[in-house]
C-alpha cells in the first residue's frame, strides 16, 4: 500500500500548479470581465482562452488526460487524477489544457472506435484545440437516466444516414468553435434492448440542426459554452460518419464512461478544496462577536468535516482510478458508481458552507461559490441520477451474498 | 387549543386562492417573456404586473399585511400568515397585492413612526402602489451580521443631513419605480453602542446617490427588481427626513423586524409547498425501472419527509404569529429566531428534492425550483445569519436555568 | 386560531407538575435502587410504584388518559397531550397516575368493545390499577410491520377457543400482576384479507401459556415491565372471550391506534424536553478551554435546533390530537402518521447531543439519557416501522393530485 | 499509489480470517451463552476465550498488533490495520488474538519506555497472555476532554510513591485477570502544564485499591471487561514504578496515542462492514409489500451510502496508518484526528440502519447491532470528544494560510 503519487504524476502537479499560480488564478477577474464585456453577445470565444491555451502548450500542458502516448501525455487514470482536481479549481481552466469535457470524452471515443477517417476529420482538430465538440445524449421528453428511453432515430437511407431527434443539455454546443456532435439514436427499434443504439457523428454546420435554445443552471447560461436543446431534422450525413457499426452505442457508452467520472469527480473535489480554503481564509479573516470566526466552534465543526470529507473523497477517487488502471472498468464499476454519488455530496455541503461564511458575498459572483455550486448540483443528476448508481451499488453488494444468503 | 384559520383569513384565503388561480399561474409564463423580450434593458417595469395590480386592488386584496385597519386589510398577523403562504407560491405575486418586500417593511415604518409630512410624501404613494422603496442596511465592508459595526455616516449640517457610504444589497433598488430609501447609518459614533444609529429618508433620484452595481444571486440578476450596491456620496436630504429621531435607529429596527420575518417565513413555506406539489405530481407522471417513480421508497420517504417539514414549520410559524398578536415581538422573539432558522432549512431541502426528482429540468428554469432555491438561501443569510439566530435562541434556553443551574 | 391551553387542561398540567415536583422526580433514585436491590430477581413490583399510586389517586391524577368522563378524567385528546408530555419527562412515571402503556389503549379497546362481562372482569381491576395487561401482536417469524402476515391461529372449539402462535415484544408481559393478554390472531385464514384477524383475551395464567424469554433493548431488560416472547400452546379460553366478534381484529386495531400514537409522540417530546434540559444545564455547569461550553458556538448550534425541532414536533402532535378529537381518527391518519415518524426522530437526535454533552456519564445510567435513547429508538420500529407510515404519507400526498396529475 | 496490501498483510488476513471462520463465528453463540450462565458472578473468564488463545497462539494469530517483531509479529501499521478490521467484526475477538484494548496500548508503553524490571514484571504476562491490565485516566470530576484537568495526585514519599484519587471508564478493571493499572496523575501541580503529570504502575491488588462500581454503556456491562469506577486511596507504590520519569506522562499518552487510534477505527470500520452485511443479507430475506425489502429503493439508498461511507473510512484510516509509518505520528495528526471522528460517525449510521432492517431483532440481542451501537457509541466521547479532534483539524487547516491570510 503506498498513498503517494508517482513521481511523474507529481512532475505534472508541480508544474500545472505553478501554470494555474502563474496564468489560471492572475485571470479569473479577466475572464468574466471579457465575457461580461460580449453583452447579450455571450456565444463567442473569451480570447484570454486561446492566449492561455497557447502558452500550456508551449509548457507542455496539453492533452494530459489521454492514456495514449502518442497522441497525448500518455498518463495513467490515477496519475490524470490529480491533475485533473487541479484544473477543477478554476472551472474554465481545463479548457486551456484541452481537457475538457465533453471534447475529452469524445477524443477518446474518436481515439478508441474512431476509422482513420473520422480521425483525421475530427480527432485531429480536437486535438489541436482548434475546434470543440459535443454530446448529444439526453431527450427532454423521456427520463434518460434509462437510457434505452432514447428515441432520436437514425435511419439508413442509401450511402447516408438521416437523424430525427430532439436533444437537450447538449453541453459546449453554444460555443461557436463546435463543429461537431456525437449523437446517440435508435438504428434498430426491433433488436435486443442494447442493441438498438447507436452513436453517429453529425457536423454542427450540417442542415437540420437548429439550436432551439440554451438551458440555464440556477440562472447561469454558462456562455460561451452553453447547455443546449438541439433539433435534429432530417439531418443527413454520410454512412461513414457510423461509429464503430450500428447497435454498438451501448458499448461506446461504456468504454466512454469511467474515464469521465474520474474526470467529473476529481474536478468536483478540485472544487471542494478550493471552497475549503476559501471558507478558512474568510473565517480566519472576518471577526464576529470578539472573536475571529474560525475561533468559534461551529466552523470549527464544519472546516474539520470538510476536510474529513473531501480526503475520504479523494481517496474513494483515486482507488477507483487505480482500479480502472489495474483491473478495467468493468471491475471498477461498483467504485465507480460510488464516486459518481460521493463527490458532489462532499463538494455540495462544503460549497454551502463556504457560502454561509462569505455571507452575501457568498450568493453573489463576487466569490466563485455559487456558480460552484449551481455547477457541481447538475452533477448530482447528469450521467444517471444519484438513485441509479445507488441502485447499481446495492445490487453489487447483494451480488456478494446471492447464493449464501 | 384551536388550529383553524379565523373566518375573515378563511375568506381572504379562499379569495386569494381564486385571484391565484385565475390570474397569478396563468401568467408565470408571462411575466418570465416579458422579462425576457427586454433583452439587456431588463431594468423596466414588467406590464403584466401592473395590469394585475389594478385587479388585485378591485379585488380587495390589497395591502392585506397591514394590521392597520384606515390604511390596510387590518388582519393580525396570525390572520395575514395564511395569505403570505400563498404568494409565496409565486415570488412576484406579492407585489401584486401590494404586499412585497421590502415595501411591507417600509411601509409599517412609515404608518409607526413617519411623521405626517414623511407619510403624506411617501407613506401614500406606496400605499396606493404607485411607488416602490429600499431598505439600505448592510454594507460590503463590514460583517454586517453585527449591526452595530455598521458604518455609513449621518451628519447634520444646518438644515440638512449629509449621508455618506456604500449599501449593497438594497433590494428593489433596481426597479426604475424604486423612489425612496430607508437608510440606516451612524449619527453619533460616541454614543453607547445603540443609540449611535439612525433612520433617514432618501429620495432615490437624490444627487450623489449611485447605483454601483447589481449582485446575483447564484447566476439570477432579479430583474427588474435586483439587489443593488448603492454609493452615497455627500448627499444632502433636509433634516425632516429623519425618522423618530437621531439614535433610534435600533428601535425602528426592532419594530420592523418581527412582522417582516412572518411574511419572509410564511411565503418561504408556500415556496416549499409548491415544491412538494411540483415533487409528487413529477413523480407520479414519470416511470423509471417498470414503475410509477412515487411507487420508489425513497421518494415516498422524501415526500414524506417534506410533508411533516412543511407542516412543522408552518405550525412554528403561526404559532410564532399569534404569539406576536397576543404577548408581542419581545415576548416572541425567541420564536421569531426559531423561524428565521427554520422555515428556509426545510424549504432548501424539498426544492433540493424536487429539483432532484426533475432531472435536468429541476435545475434550469422550465420549472421555478432552482430560482427558488437561489431566492431562498439567500434568506439562511439576509436579515442575520442562521448562527445568529441561533446563539438567541441557546440563550434564551440558558435564561431558563440561569438561577439554578 | 389558538395555541394556549384549554383551562381545564392548564389546572391538570400545573397539578401534574406539583405532583411530578412532589414525587417523582425525588424519587427516580428511589426507584432504580430498588429494582437494583432485587439482583437477579427483578421481575417483580418495584415498591415506590405503589406507594406513589395510592398518593396520585388521592391528588386527583388518575386515568387521565380515558376520554370517557365516568370512568376516567374526560379530557379529550387534546386537553390530555400535554399531561402525557410531561410524564414522559420520566418513564415510569406514566403508570403512577395509571396511565401506562400498553394498559392505555387495552383498556380503551375494553371501554369500546368489550361486553360487560369482559369489562366486569378486566376493566376493573384495570381501571383502579390492581392488575395490567399486555397486549400480544408481533410475532417473530414474520414482518409483522405488515400485520395481514400475523400467523397465530384461534380456533372455535365448541364452546371455546383453541390459540397457537408464538408472539414478542409482548411489552409488560414480565410484570407479576399482568393478568390478561389482548392477542391478535387468525381466525379466518380464507376470509377477505382484512377480515381474517380477531383479538380476544387470554388469562396471563391460562394453561399453555409460557414466558420463553425477555428480549433486552439495547442492554436493558425493562424490569419488571419487559418484552418478552410468549408461546401459546393450545391456550383454550371461553368463547366469550372473543372481542367484538371474529374477524374484526383490524377494526379494534385501527380504533386502538390513533390515542396511543399521540400518547406516545407527546411522552417522546418530554423525553426530548428533558435531555435539552439536562443539555443546557450541564453545557452551562462545565468549562472547557476557557470558557463555559454553552458559550461555544457548536452548543448554541444543537441547542437551538433542538428548541426548534421540539417545539415543531409538539406543534404537530398537539395539532393530530386536536384533528383527532374534531374531525376523527380516519380523517387525522395522515397526520397521526407523520408525529409517528417526526417525534422518535426528533428526540434521539435531542437525546444524542445531550448524551455527547455529558461525555462518560452520558452512555451511563448516571443520567436517564443512554436509557431515554434505546426507549424511543425501538419506537422507530414499533407499531410499524417508519418506512410503513412514509408510504402512508405519500399516498395522502398523491391522492390530492390523482384526478389532476 | 498502489492500493493493494502487502503480500504480509495478506498473508495474515487469509489466514485469520480462516480462523475466524473455523473458531471465532462459530462460538459467537457459546461465548454469550457462557456469560449468560453466569448469572449475577459475572465478572469472571469466559472459558471459550481461554480456549481459543492457546488455539491463536498456535496458528500463529498472537500479539499481531506490536512492530517489534521479536516480540509480536512486527507488522507495520498499514499491515496490521486490515487485521484489526477483521477482528472488529466480533467484538470479543481481539482478546483471542491478544490484540484488545488496553492491553495493547499498555504493552507498547512498556516496550517503549518501561524498565528492565518494569517489564519482567508486566510485559512478560501480558504478551503470553496471562494477565490483563487496565489504563485509569478519565476522573468523573472533572472535564477529562482537556487532559490536563486531571487531579489524582502520585506523591513521591521515601522511597515509594503515594496514588491518590478517582478514576472512571477504566475499561477492563472488571476482570478478574487485570493485575496491573497504568495510572495518569500529577506529580507537581507546579509545574509548567504538560510537565505535571507522570504515568505510574499500580498493582490490581494493592492496598488503597477500591473498585466502587461498574458503568453500564447503555444498559451493557460488558462482563467481564467492565468500565470501572476506581479508588485510589493512599496507594502506596514503589518508587520504581514510575514509567520514564516524574513529569513525562503526556510524552507517553502522546506515544501511546496514535496507534491505537487506528487499531479502534479499523476495529470500528470492522464492526460496520458486518452491520453491512447483516442489513443486506436482512434485507434480501425479508418480503415486504410484496418484493423483497433489498429491491425498496429506500434501502438501495441505505446500502449504497453505508457502502460508500465504509470503504471511505477505510481509506481514510489506511492513510493515517501508512502516514504514521512513514512519516510518523506528529505529521500524522491531522489525519489521526480525522479517523477519531469519521469512522463512528460512520459505523454509527450504517449500524442504525442495519438495526431498522431487522425491525425488533435489531434492539434486542439476537443480532451483534444493539451492542455494537452501544460500543462505538462511547468512541465519540472516549479518548477527546469529537468537538476537540475538530478543532485540531480546524487549526491545521487554519496554519497553511496563516502567513498569507
Amino acid at each position: 500500500m503506498n498513498f503517494e503519487y508517482s513521481d511523474v504524476c507529481k512532475d505534472y502537479l508541480r508544474r500545472l500548479r505553478a501554470f494555474m499560480d502563474a496564468h489560471i488564478y492572475p485571470n479569473e477577474r479577466t475572464y468574466h470581465e471579457q465575457l461580461k464585456s460580449f453583452g447579450e453577445n455571450r456565444w463567442q470565444v473569451i480570447p484570454v482562452i486561446e492566449e492561455l491555451k497557447v502558452k500550456a502548450r508551449e509548457a507542455g500542458l496539453w492533452n494530459l488526460f489521454l492514456p495514449d502516448s502518442d497522441l497525448g501525455a500518455g498518463l495513467s487514470n490515477a496519475d490524470y487524477a490529480p491533475l485533473a482536481e487541479e484544473m477543477g479549481r478554476v472551472p474554465w481552466s481545463s479548457e486551456v489544457f484541452n481537457c475538457a469535457a465533453p471534447d475529452t470524452g469524445n477524443m477518446e471515443v474518436l481515439v478508441r472506435y474512431g476509422t482513420k477517417e473520422q480521425q483525421d476529420q475530427w480527432l485531429t482538430p480536437l486535438l489541436k484545440g482548434e475546434i470543440r465538440s459535443a454530446f448529444l445524449m439526453t431527450e427532454p421528453a423521456v427520463a434518460s437516466s434509462d437510457a434505452t428511453n432514447i428515441e432520436c432515430s437514425i435511419t439508413r437511407d442509401g450511402d447516408d444516414y438521416v437523424v430525427n431527434g430532439v436533444k437537450w443539455w447538449s453541453s459546449g454546443a453554444g460555443d461557436p468553435r463546435c463543429k461537431v456532435f456525437i449523437v446517440m439514436g435508435k438504428t434498430d427499434p426491433s433488436a435486443e434492448t442494447y442493441r438498438q443504439q447507436s452513436m453517429i457523428l453529425v457536423p454542427a454546420d450540417a442542415p437540420g440542426v437548429t439550436i432551439l435554445r440554451h438551458l440555464p443552471v440556477f440562472g447561469y447560461d454558462d456562455a460561451p459554452h452553453g447547455h443546449m436543446e438541439v433539433k435534429l431534422d432530417n439531418v443527413r450525413v454520410p454512412a461513414s460518419s457510423m461509429l464503430l457499426g450500428e447497435g454498438r452505442g451501448f458499448e461506446i457508452a461504456q468504454g466512454r464512461l469511467g474515464p469521465g467520472r474520474i474526470h467529473h469527480c476529481m474536478r468536483t473535489i478540485g472544487a471542494a478544496e478550493r471552497a475549503l480554503e476559501l471558507m478558512v481564509r474568510r473565517a480566519m479573516n472576518r471577526e464576529a462577536f470578539g472573536k475571529r470566526v474560525i475561533q468559534h466552534s461551529i466552523w470549527e465543526h464544519r472546516i474539520a468535516k470538510a476536510r474529513i470529507d473531501i480526503e475520504s473523497a479523494r481517496l474513494l477517487t483515486l482507488k477507483a482510478a487505480w482500479m480502472m488502471d489495474t483491473v478495467g472498468n468493468k471491475a471498477a464499476r461498483g467504485e465507480i458508481a460510488m464516486i459518481k454519488v460521493a463527490a458532489p455530496r462532499v463538494a455540495l455541503q462544503v460549497i454551502d458552507d463556504a457560502i454561509q461564511v462569505h455571507g452575501g458575498g457568498g450568493v453573489s459572483d463576487d466569490f466563485p461559490l455559487a456558480a460552484a455550486y449551481a455547477g457541481i448540483r447538475t452533477l448530482r443528476i447528469a450521467d444517471g441520477p444519484d438513485e441509479v448508481h445507488e441502485r447499481t451499488i446495492a445490487r453489487l453488494e447483494a451480488k456478494r451474498w446471492l447464493n449464501e444468503a
